[in-house]
């Protein structure tokens, strides 16, 4: 069987890609000295490189399979295919977003104020385009890092910088003026890997695995005990996705329930549940859920 | 509804207390710059405070919610209520206490011993208090920290310090004269908030997670194969906290039972239910319990 | 009760050891001070000590039980009761393994070339021991570390030399000759204590306590539902260690099969049983299992 | 003869001070465990304590000399001897500075706008002398750190609190009100010690060994060789503390001319000297100026 | 006066640039917040950014003057005035140099072999001439970073990576084709700053200072005591420079001796100097020289 | 000419040596795979190895030249020439020793109470030779390190272990019986390098310029002014190694006096020479003197 060439991210994500294939069921071992990592499945070889170039070797075939951010597959205009989204690993409650930043007195209040302007950011093709779109003319050029230095101190006029909560940037004295981008995580594939049915059925099943251990992130599996009289009650509390599983306990009177929930809702549902008369409640992790 | 403000105590207990929040339902992400941590729940805003502090805070109202030590509100005479008792976060298995603490050679071996001596602690109030109980009259002063230096340099007579196991205060050269306190972390609100029906509602549902988190922490959920007629042996062995749940297996031969047990008592109740029979035994962790 | 000497191997096993030592059901807290280890079991007295020095406190009765390597077993020849083998804390997919090494341009190609040559080690008696029995004679000395810097030198001929994947040993431009032994952990016991009856229920209960720690790190339940009907081909697929757990739906169609397998097979169960007309699919952790 | 207890600051200022020490001509060697850091003159004894506390022992007499901050010594109004002020460990070229600082939009403008507001600082009690002063009543409580947050997160009304160049300040969000100290570190004795004449004249050596090393950190020694016609041009452009050192070289037509200035002049001298005649012109550091 | 505006390289340069100011005579301190760094000189600005971008700031004139790479001054082909090379912070005694790199066993054995080939590097301009100039057509691509892992891992045919000493390319089992460009650090200028008499006038003195500054980091002065006899013997040895410094020594049989020499050759002057009769050798540190 | 081999102590001794070196003449930089470090002079090539192992590998030729302690010369017993003592990298003011440590409350008094007991020690050889010329028959087995705490776990009865103050012994509940070795850094040579003039003379050259590196880290340079009538009075003062060198300024009125002299005793003599007319009083570090 043919090798199924896989891209794991370097860098900020890469512990954390690590984990996730490791809870879908790939242990992977990087070696110190960047030669492949060790994969426990003999028809993967995998390979470590960043982010923003994952795309393009996808679309060439050097990789039938990569994970990167929507942002990079924006950036590189690769030709790939996307076959699910998967977000982990945020530092915050809210979404990656690239903006655009000027300072706080500056005179720029829309897209439209940059005409003729000087742009600094990571994301100049896009940031290109998203200009071109609206019809301003601007310089926008490669910033190698420490973006927001280069707004602060005057080296250019705004820049289009990636943020989460926006906390750093109001803290240099920068300003948002608009947002053109919130990027995830994507699982991107290789045109012709996903014509091979081979290998269109091994990237199927990662895909599969990967966002099984990724529900099973966001949901807990939750037990009560509950008095038969009152079992209409408590079922009515839950969500409706499947019938729960009901068992019979040792002790005829009470009835055992078991359901999966949102690890969100949990807060809110265990207070309804004993009003409900369910006792012994019990909340467990998942590892994989589909 | 009115924002809940709720007192995490930032420091040693910070980690800890994040991840028990985040067990109990509620993910809290500290920014970097001391602005008000996130929390995934609108009705509530935290703040990240010294443990020093936060009974103050809660006491004149600016928070109506916070997690302190025993030893600080003793301290700082705070009036505010405690809704409970929340043990985590231990480095060893024995519990803090704060003990009067005097050089291996010196002639105290009592707290009447210290009449006109000079004491350094970081609990200044309470040791005063502690003393005037006893008729001792001594001079108490404030220390900024390296508390033991002090006393092992002859800076003071005696000091009052935090411990655990006493192995550094023996380290030093020094020796532990008598426990003054045995402190623990309590979560405390204002009377004001608990006199608010909505406010005290969200108190009551925090405390139910954070003690049902708690909880989960020290139990395990133990599950085993028994063969019908030997039920009765295998059931007897389990605490009767709860009839265990029983139920049916595709052999009808043997049953499934599952309870609740310490997970102290685990290492001495397997090699038992074996000796009784029980086969497949499994053991899995919980996230919440009550 | 006779307390039970146990000893934990010091540095870079220590955290694995006693992170399987918790999961097992015993908490120890090491002291930063050498004083011995915390444990919350009142029979046993926790040592730490370097793997190398293990074996040889073992049979000489100094402690009762500990953890240490084949390889040091061999080393000093001490004379144990090797209770069962303990496989944790690996950084690869890859067994550990002594090999003999030389530079890449060496002319050394098997074992007899070394006849006469110059060989650093750590593992000193146990080299001499297999030269000796292959007929070769060679001067062997201890190497006090940064043993592949000497090969790399040319302060000896060869070296052997501990290694998982050899990448290391290949990145210095050397060579591996010849395996001489896969190493692994394992649980010692002292023969006086084995003939102990009380000591010898606590190894055992030790023992046992640690494999079903281990066991569980390789397992996970998975359960799923299942239309009725179609429960013989789910079942089928399932390995037939042991009956699964099937029990009732509140919705009568449907039925609950819970089972435990590899979790490195999850990844291709979980297709399969998809498409037997399984649904709810989930996996859970397991922390103990026999 | 009678030993001399010094205080050492301890934290922040203790590898800078240590350093000073050791240009000084003292060896001070800080032991891990707290017991006296080791020195290798056998009159001194040394004792490691926080800066906070130091005026109050030296006043005691618990020690007759220590380096401290002058906002320490006015915090606690310890009655001591400032034997010196001595500047060193500066991260940036400005003074330190405690400032009254508040959020960007409170209405607070100047000190007089505090009336019965609420400040936290770690500086309680010179804060409020300093708002007594000037006939403002507010509510000052002590800070045990993070004091910049509590300003944010709107815990108190204004703080107190110490800056170099108020960038942290303003990337809070926050605003400086005003400017309450200048701070700098002292070297302070008790008053007994110094009318002790073999104690006093210890304390006038140390205070002369530690200002004659910073002396030379802030000044060069500078050579130069010069045609003998145009001495007198080169020895204009020079600083006139001092006659400059003038010695023959081998080269008659050459004199050699050595002089001390300022390091921060060097860059402006250097090519007026060049254009002046002088030609081999070295800069050497000193280690001890008086 | 008109502020000249000074970039400082980012990154790894950063502190060796930083000292080097220092040694020179400007204290740059730089905050943590990206800020303009702190200059003890009113008439100078200073920006931290990547070298990679210097040399374009430089040449439009948002920066007058600034240190950056050879390598990426012809990347940028940035239109600049080269004031001076400026050698310092190399961690080995080789030259940076970029170089083409393949697989060990790859059968490119010189550039010519490209032809149609893909490169990896950083550098994409200067290898996209460099290859044109050659008839080589391959297409190059930028390398965000692991540039070496795209070689070994097979994503590209080579790279082109810096090196200094080519070890950690030999270990990752890669071999050095060709040495495309040895690169230095360069003081570069903007043309209308050059232009303009008084910021001409600030950067040539900057110029002199860090020339002078590294210059005497290679050199150290070496004095010595010579019998009067033996004077012609003594300087004889000295390098021929300069005429030494002679001056009178109290014993009017002996004269002090004072040079300058390169402190790598110190190691091999003493001994014949000492053969020569000189007596207490000495040598000492230079801060700057010229 | 032949290559001397030169062998550096890998480990806690590195840097400091390497540092000793750039001081002497030779810039040695370490590569981080182990391979020879680089030096700047095509005539020495070096190895870093443990301290344990140097002599061994000086005796036997591998190696011309290298630095290890006296204890693992003694340890070997291996046949080297001790070229001379380099003392340097000291964390105290005091010596490292040997000692032999038993639990406070061990009933070891001296050595001879150590009959039939039994002791860890990484220094096995040499206490073995210890204990018997003192007719002592003792078992001594090799500590693999953490030495201390197998005294404190009573696994042995007594440790001989590496100290300077000893308070890390005394802080662990140790007692110190007797010394056993005071040790320090050699520079040992192979007799037959020795023999070989060639090699003899690079010896000896390194030799004489550490040791000038180290008298000059001792020892500092004093300058002054003194009036031309006072100059009696403050030659007095000056140690008598050398007569002091003395220059005429250009005030004629006043003599420039320069001498070496110890550094730890400018702390007592500057006082003395400022009473005695000096001013102007500089202090220069030195980098050679001999």
């Amino acid at each position: 069987m043919p090798l199924l060439k896989l891209g794991i991210p370097k860098g900020s994500l890469q512990d954390a890609t690590i984990d996730l294939f490791a809870q879908a069921g790939w242990r992977i071992a990087p070696h110190s000295r960047h030669y492949y990592p060790d994969i426990d499945d003999p028809d993967i070889q995998c390979s470590l490189l960043r982010a923003q170039e994952m795309a393009r070797y996808v679309e060439r075939g050097t990789l039938d399979l990569g994970l990167t951010g929507l942002d990079w597959i924006l950036e590189t205009e690769a030709e790939v295919e996307e076959i699910c989204t998967l977000t982990y690993s945020k530092s915050s409650n809210r979404p990656s977003r690239w903006v655009l930043v000027v300072p706080e007195d500056s005179p720029v209040r829309s897209v439209s104020d940059l005409q003729d302007r000087k742009i600094a950011t990571e994301l100049v093709n896009f940031t290109r385009r998203y200009l071109t779109e609206r019809g301003v003319d601007a310089e926008v050029e490669f910033s190698w890092g420490a973006t927001e230095a280069k707004a602060v101190e005057g080296l250019v006029d705004a820049i289009v910088e990636i943020t989460e909560t926006g906390s750093t940037i109001r803290a240099h004295g920068l300003r948002i003026v608009e947002e053109l981008l919130v990027t995830e995580t994507r699982l991107v594939a290789n045109h012709g890997a996903m014509r091979d049915p081979a290998r269109r059925a091994r990237i199927e099943q990662i895909a599969m695995m990967l966002q099984s251990a990724l529900a099973a992130r966001s949901k807990v599996a939750l037990k009560c005990n509950v008095p038969a009289k009152r079992l209409d009650d408590v079922v009515e509390l839950l969500p409706s996705l499947h019938a729960p599983t009901v068992s019979h306990l040792y002790d005829p009177q009470w009835l055992a329930v078991e359901t999966i929930v949102d690890a969100a809702m949990v807060r809110d549902l265990i207070p309804q549940l004993r009003a409900a008369g369910a006792e012994g409640i019990l909340e467990y992790e998942l590892r994989k859920m589909l």
